[in-house]
């Protein structure tokens, strides 16, 4: 491996780390905040560790795979050690384990939270903790890539590492376009929503950290109640933007360079669409079955369906109390996620989409022996290639799954608060079911399966390789 | 599709059954039973149809697969269909679907009921109720195979579809022969536990009734209590004689040919008796951590462990009533199952462990990126063919699953429940938690859910692709 190259991308990461806690810092000063302090030495530790480790460039340049994807975990492990000292250092969260659970959960946009009350909080720390969201919904290292001309070729493997999906595209030819590209559209969209929310009459400090939390597709709120105090008004610009940044950013790419025909024709834009709305409709019906007021049932079914199949984790209702047929339909959509390369989490709609055709191509098989068929997805055959990958990503995820359920069971808690725990945690939505649903939280854990909840995040939003990667003895081998 | 040669296949599978009824036929006379009538109606209709179905012969003999696959997904069907006439017609389950769901659970090796109390039920019936396991458990078209000599080379298309595993083998070069002698393996050691658990006491009913349960890895019993009310000793044998019937029988196959040491080397075997003793020692533990006393902590996880893993559900203790990790780790071990070739359902270890070293290459890769190593199970190099058709097996079942699991989710039942009744069936174990757990049973889900169950426990015994052919509306087009 090669360490000066890590340390240099550490280096990187904690020196943006630093300055982004400037931000929180002017948001201390506008409340007359004292945590502000707490702020200010964190960022000097970052900044301070941070030129230590970026001052020496690198000689050599030779970077494997391998490197990329550990730089990527390490980046992402370093980020939530260093992101978790202002809640620390303040006493706002006494508990380190807790201030890192809650701050890997803002980076990784999963928004499962350990606090029993958010409201307690100064509001430096909550606007900290939701900027986290809207810095790891992009990727830090995404945004890295964006400020530092890197010469060599292994940008694009750092990208394709930290960029949800089965396959990573570059939108323009040079790395560095493509990210600029998609910070400018992440960042005119997130303002758009503020000021859309301020017109709507939110308070300026609710619309920006709800703007963070939705365009990272976090959860993080700063209310008690999640979103449920907020005007149908305000849900509805929430619930639409939310959706909208579980798009994938090509489609707005398309639609700036005036293809607008072609973004429509996305197959998992379309799929994504068919899924909310055939889930909106199941769920309002069986609300309104349970003789909820029609126009309040599909309010709160849209928001909710909204909120978890982008793996945001927002909510304006208490679902774990609906029927039976909602809550277990709101836990398959947390399976499947947004689309690839959006801020979503999940497994993502096309990785779904792929796995279905190989299904059915599988069947077609049986019935014309003969028949070589292609998968075509977006109008593109399929590389053998992609579909190996899913199937190993499937695989790997489900490992992942089983193991992490087994661990976190032994604290005793009932299956459905486990199974959904897990669901939430490694699907980066947030809120579960039962002990850990919409009213609840992760405080209660042992410490044991709160780290085990961390790893699920950071392998969730990662996209399992890289974090998989720390535990191969060979690849720490120097070289 | 060649409608002439399924149409010759189901009156053998017919006649068959109808001569298989003639049993708990005697069993009636025995016990001056009037329910006896009944099974000799049903009798006299399976040989009426089958003589008229399989009066004459098909003249074609272009098979292809896809009718292989058609015949087999039909055989399964009308065996259940038929196999239910005798509880139906007695009038011991009322509801034709109810005693269809029971016949379907017992040929299929499930195990899951409808009945409140079995000890209310005639014997002849409940002779066969078990006996249904194990005629369900090598196979009825493995023992069509094995009676008929049939010729071209569709047999061995049909043995494939209807056995267990990733890939089936051969035994000896003839695909009759093959059947012989897994029936002959197949009567000795069941005959061989019946004796023993006579001398160790056991009523014969109880003794024949609990072997045919055990070695067709179904799980019906002739008590309310399943097991419990066995001695340690009786139960001892019985764990031991599940776990056997959950080893692949090409195992014994090479220990009558001598072959030991090639036995002893199996990788799956020695797979799957890790996963044994692991579990055991964990779930012992759990239970001594409750205070329970260690030799009955040891009995009943071990008798549990052996029951589940085989997928055969047979219980001693009230295992949902156990610490969560021993809980989670059942579920979990339900979704293994027993080794491929064997009579027990589930994913199969086989599988599972090729699964697991499809990830460990996967990794390997990332580190080595021009390393093309290839995948070693039990000494040989694992084909792509079969690593694809895992993969897709994976795929449709995680889709049978959730489609399910939403669609009895509409009978309001809680999330546990549910998640759990579509394990026990899909992997044809027979209990599951909660209300379907050890004491419960499945007689008060909805008639919609209970024919999704059904589907699932048939989609499971024939491993997915017989029955979701029947789907394919091509697949019926006349030829």
């Amino acid at each position: 491996m090669n360490y000066k190259y890590i340390r240099f991308i550490l280096g990187a990461v904690l020196i943006i780390c630093g300055m982004l806690m400037v931000l929180p810092c002017i948001v201390a000063v506008i409340y007359r905040e004292r945590e502000g302090l707490s702020l200010l030495i964190s960022c000097a530790i970052c900044l301070l560790i941070g030129f230590l480790c970026f001052n020496k460039k690198p000689t050599r340049t030779n970077i494997y795979t391998k490197d990329s994807l550990i730089a990527v975990a390490l980046s992402w492990i370093t980020l939530g050690l260093f992101g978790a000292l202002p809640f620390f250092i303040s006493g706002a969260i006494p508990n380190y384990i807790d201030a890192l659970f809650e701050t890997v959960s803002g980076f990784t946009t999963t928004g499962s939270s350990i606090l029993q009350s958010v409201e307690d909080m100064p509001k430096c720390l909550l606007f900290w903790r939701s900027f986290t969201h809207w810095i790891g919904g992009m990727g830090i290292l995404v945004f890295m890539l964006a400020l530092l001309p890197m010469t060599g070729g292994y940008q694009m493997n750092l990208m394709k590492a930290e960029s949800p999906g089965p396959k990573v595209g570059k939108l323009v030819p040079k790395v560095q376009s493509t990210a600029k590209m998609l910070y400018f559209i992440y960042i005119v969209m997130t303002v758009l929503q503020i000021v859309l929310l301020i017109i709507a009459r939110m308070p300026v400090f609710d619309a920006v950290t709800i703007a963070f939390g939705s365009a990272g597709t976090g959860g993080f709120g700063v209310r008690n109640d999640s979103c449920g105090s907020y005007s149908s008004l305000q849900q509805m610009i929430i619930a639409v933007f939310i959706l909208a940044f579980g798009v994938n950013f090509n489609v707005y790419f398309l639609i700036l360079r005036g293809k607008i025909s072609d973004a429509l024709s996305s197959e998992e834009v379309r799929g994504y669409f068919t899924i909310v709305l055939g889930s909106v409709a199941i769920i309002t019906l069986s609300l309104i079955f349970k003789d909820k007021d029609p126009v309040y049932a599909l309010r709160d079914s849209f928001f909710t369906v909204a909120s978890i199949i982008t793996t945001t984790g927002f909510g304006t209702a208490d679902f774990d109390k609906w029927p039976q047929i909602a809550r277990t339909l709101l836990v398959c959509i947390m399976f499947v996620g947004a689309c690839a390369g959006s801020t979503g989490g999940g497994m993502k709609v096309s990785r779904i989409m792929i796995m279905f055709k190989t299904v059915k191509k599988e069947i077609r098989h049986f019935l014309y022996s003969k028949n070589i068929e292609k998968i075509r997805f977006e109008k593109k055959i399929v590389e053998h290639e992609v579909i190996r990958s899913i199937n190993v990503f499937v695989m790997a995820y489900l490992f992942i799954y089983v193991t992490s359920f087994l661990l976190i069971s032994l604290d005793g808690k009932d299956f459905t608060t486990n199974f959904t725990a897990v669901a939430a945690t490694i699907n980066n939505i947030g809120p579960g079911l039962g002990e850990v649903g919409a009213t609840g939280n992760f405080s209660s854990y042992s410490w044991l399966s709160k780290l085990v909840l961390i790893f699920d995040m950071l392998a969730g939003r990662l996209e399992l390789f890289p974090i998989l990667m720390l535990f191969v003895p060979k690849a720490w081998k120097k070289f």
